[in-house]
């Protein structure tokens, strides 16, 4: 695939799977991912701040998919790149070198997911 | 000790085992510590809302004494307790059950911390 | 302490943070810890499998209160030192010697576990 | 690849780099491949019961490989899909949001493992 | 991409980001970046010492892209075969069977590392 | 317990504890034992090469009890306190600020360690 297809896989493998997961219809699981759900949602902390948590959390537990989630959802919710990379240099002062190849990921995942709107407006 | 020297007993062992650290005068650890103290600093985010980045990913990594670290620099910062529990929230869905003793641990410590601020009002 | 009130301590604080976090009356920690009630109840495998799941699981991920509190479970559930120790086993190998400090705790544990049941049948 | 090939591919490559390493002749690393093989043998916990308890250890220590793995051996083990996914929520709870993306692996791998058994019927 | 490849597609691909990332100009992580590169510099321990600490600690912590970075560095620093699969078998021990599926990987990356340099040489 | 006995009771803790794990005669926990003294044995690398490597590792993997074990088995190797704190260095940039509490760890353990040789020197 191209570098600039891989977002749009992670989120129809996500979608798909999620959708086989639902079918099982194991109510612990479902309860779970209703909770995730509402983690982030407007609360005392407003659903843009928590979905930043969200993205240190992914980067310093150094998980990729999770990093992307999170990426595209913080670009929805209006953070900048500038306070973006501010968390990201939050997460690699936390997590030390061993989050540099999530830091590649997560930078090339903002890029692509910039690029994207971009395109989005040009249709 | 008692329950309410906790964090002051985790003040002063860190002030010490700081400073001598910092007599070793080893570049790299260092410039470390300064890199990391520069991370919490007012960027494109708020120094405040870094604070609450760190405490996060301190739960997530399940680290007592990174929590308490954090815990007195939020409420230092101005975040409620209402928003600090929706911050435990994110930690806690990210982490799983494996955080829980890390979220009694931060419940009891912010209960300290705020334990101390009115305290120190009394004075 | 003693060593021997250690499981005692471990539980009087665990339910006195319970206590106060149930105060704290946060809907997603609330039901996140019904949750975690609900996943070690019977179902198509028993709450006993599920117990020593919790504990091998705890035993890999290194955190003492959860093997303390999961030792408690599988003992009280039926799982003798045999098979308790097979599962020790595994997670060992899993884990590696860095869980060694872990089963260590574990065995203690165990023991003082078991010590219990013989003071409470004195009674 | 296709989806189907993904288990086939791995078991390929376990196998190839296992006799790799099989060659290098050092006495500490195959000792220790011979301890992690004995772990899951009949014991005072059967082997059906150990390969589950590998299964969830390796969910919670995100390890996809460790994962197919433990997926297929528990398959051939004879744990229902009903079984699994008690495992699999289990895992989810302890070990939070960060294993969902390791729940989807697990949840393709199992379809992918059955597929395979009926495939295999109908040679 | 054929296995050959792969050690220089990994290069590739860091040497890419890496300028990606400089170009962000975010002062933190620049500074990062650098004390990264001199903690491996001659000291007290030689950078040669070092690289195999940096190896040993992306084992344990189970990461493939700082596996491959420091079997490279190894391998150019000196260290042979033997030496290297001494270290992996501290690797192995310390993290446990979860670290297997990254000594397959770090097995195959030395192999194709001696390739090169063998096909450096025919050149 | 005065901070001059924490390393003395650790070890007592360790030996007394190991002991009871012998008694307990588990062939695969026996055998993991003895893999893991092995691993640390003159080789290709030399021993007090891979205490350095287990060190390391320890730091990383953020373990107080093995930090301790193998911070008193490099002071036995010889290593200076410059090449230890060299290697502390490298550990605390692959692991990052969620280390720190555990630098602390290992830098008052060196030093009790020192003060015991001290001490043993003059009765």
């Amino acid at each position: 695939m191209s570098k600039s297809d891989r977002l749009a896989e992670f989120e129809s493998y996500r979608q798909q799977m999620n959708e086989r997961i639902a079918q099982i219809d194991r109510l612990g699981i479902k309860r779970f991912f209703n909770l995730d759900s509402s983690a982030y949602k407007d609360g005392a902390l407003s659903g843009k701040e928590k979905e930043l948590l969200g993205l240190v959390a992914s980067m310093v537990l150094r998980c990729n998919h999770c990093i992307d989630y999170h990426i595209l959802q913080c670009v929805d919710a209006g953070w900048s790149d500038e306070e973006l990379v501010d968390a990201f240099n939050v997460a690699l002062i936390v997590g030390g070198s061993i989050v540099i190849p999530h830091l590649r990921h997560a930078v090339e995942s903002l890029d692509l997911a910039r690029l994207r709107k971009i395109e989005d407006k040009d249709k």
